[in-house]
């Protein structure tokens, strides 16, 4: 039996290399051999061409490269096999790098002292303490609590939001709608790490954006997405950027990518863009992973982290 | 008996108000009321002018409003009592936001994400996860040991160097002139956070950033320097930067403060500056503990965090 790696924007030699390293005894094609191809039995994807695995008549799971499943589910020839999400150690720490990294450096006014920098300004600006600072992350999945964990350890008052109820040891945590209010009004800086669902879709707009908080300790609420494009209107952040809502933004997801050149996000000064970077996914880190779950399910064991296909995540 | 608050570059209403509220029955003053002030028994000093300690029969201690007390020991007239510095977790904290802050910024490449943005280049670079990057800390007192253990929680491999033996959790421990060379040699990113002394002075010259490693997963070494300004040699930085022996620094401080106008440092791309903005004195936070230490010294306890005049820290 063999193993689809199918992937788009990924490097799929590394990738190939990476899983046959983790598992030297195992077969990895690049495509099916036909159609209706019985060999494959397990698949590995990112945003996999549509179509490709709506006839492979013995495929038992689905495999996401990444931490969402948002580009698999999208394909409506998807077989009804179990997705599995991956989670891994070093995807969590690396998405809790950049969300801490992002949060200290509003925080601390990065921006603020880098145009100081640029016109030779000496001047310390007034500087709360992270423990006057709230922090609010909407998402408490894995990389939610990661993120929101490391945020208390260096002094931060952390709130999170999640759909359903969660509890995360010196987290106040919300669920539903009445706790996102409660979220969005109270948080000084705003992390959004939520997976991109028909529920989520758009949800960060003009509307949302005028539910966070007036003032801030720091000027006015700035925001950090690294969640999925699909989550935020591009437009609504450039307008409440512009008004003032929001103070700054770091944005590593947008409605289409890579960013278009005429967006201007860009050359905002009070944006600060990635190519969704937040947190790669290491070949070397994650194949093993991958390998040892297609390895056990094969034994009969089951399979952990599956997608509710109904929740969209 | 009062107490004398004698700052320079600080601000001394909001000092003077913060230690009355701390300690309402006390009597704060800013200056001796005449030669051999009997009046005074402790002072709480900021780059004190000199001579201003030298003639106060009762005095029994001084405090420093900052974490270093270089500032009070290069007063040759000071007298022979004994010297404390401050210790407090607001402090402390605030340091740690601003070492992880940095080590982020040039772990993730901020600038060259940054750069990339003016351009509006999307390129993900490859990214090594902090688990395969060492940060040195040179310094293990109250901050160093705090930076480092928070480092450590974010996943970088911690190295750190005290001048005596120290153990610190999570953290490989170095001291000595030999234990420098190892620090030195296996830093990916090196954090300054040493006291201003007579063996410390200038130390950050050629010879030291030539002895940092050739290559690191992100290039060559960073440093960030969040102690004293006399620690370096600006102008050896920004050989080292314009040589590749350094790939970036972010400098709090600085050999002349303010930072010259003239001074290459301000526009050099791959340099940070910040005005000796790391951790604040807030005096709300630190007024409560400096004036409840003088109570307790009254009441005939004894006094913590004493200062080393002969190791000058």
């Amino acid at each position: 039996m063999s193993i689809l790696l199918s992937v788009t924007g990924f490097d799929a030699t590394r990738w190939m290399e990476a899983l046959l390293a983790a598992a030297p005894g195992e077969t990895v094609v690049l495509r099916p051999a036909s159609a209706a191809d019985e060999s494959i039995d397990y698949a590995v994807v990112w945003r996999q061409p549509p179509g490709v695995l709506s006839n492979l008549p013995n495929l038992r799971a689905v495999f996401s490269l990444g931490a969402g499943v948002d580009h698999i589910l999208q394909d409506k020839t998807l077989p009804d096999v179990p997705i599995l999400r991956i989670v891994a150690d070093d995807l969590t720490h690396r998405m809790s790098e950049y969300v801490v990294w992002r949060v200290l450096d509003h925080h601390r006014r990065g921006m603020t002292y880098r145009a100081q920098q640029a016109a030779r300004i000496w001047n310390e600006r007034r500087q709360p303490a992270a423990s006057e600072i709230e922090v609010g992350v909407l998402g408490l999945g894995e990389l939610g609590r990661d993120a929101a964990s490391k945020l208390g350890t260096l002094g931060f008052r952390v709130s999170g939001w999640s759909r359903r109820p969660k509890t995360v040891e010196g987290v106040e945590c919300f669920h539903g709608e009445a706790g996102l209010d409660a979220v969005l009004s109270r948080a000084d800086i705003l992390v959004v790490l939520l997976p991109l669902t028909a529920e989520t879709r758009g949800m960060i707009d003009d509307g949302f954006l005028s539910r966070l908080k007036r003032e801030t300790p720091l000027g006015t609420p700035s925001l950090v997405n690294a969640g999925r494009g699909g989550l935020q209107k591009d437009s609504a952040i450039l307008r409440a950027l512009n008004d003032g809502r929001l103070m700054e933004a770091s944005l590593d997801v947008f409605e289409r990518e890579p960013l278009a050149p005429d967006s201007p996000l860009w050359r905002h000064p009070r944006v600060f863009v990635t190519p969704h970077a937040a947190a790669s996914s290491d070949p070397a880190a994650l194949a093993p992973i991958i390998m040892s779950q297609i390895a056990a399910h094969r034994r009969g064991e089951a399979l952990g982290n599956v997608v509710d296909r109904g929740a969209g995540y």
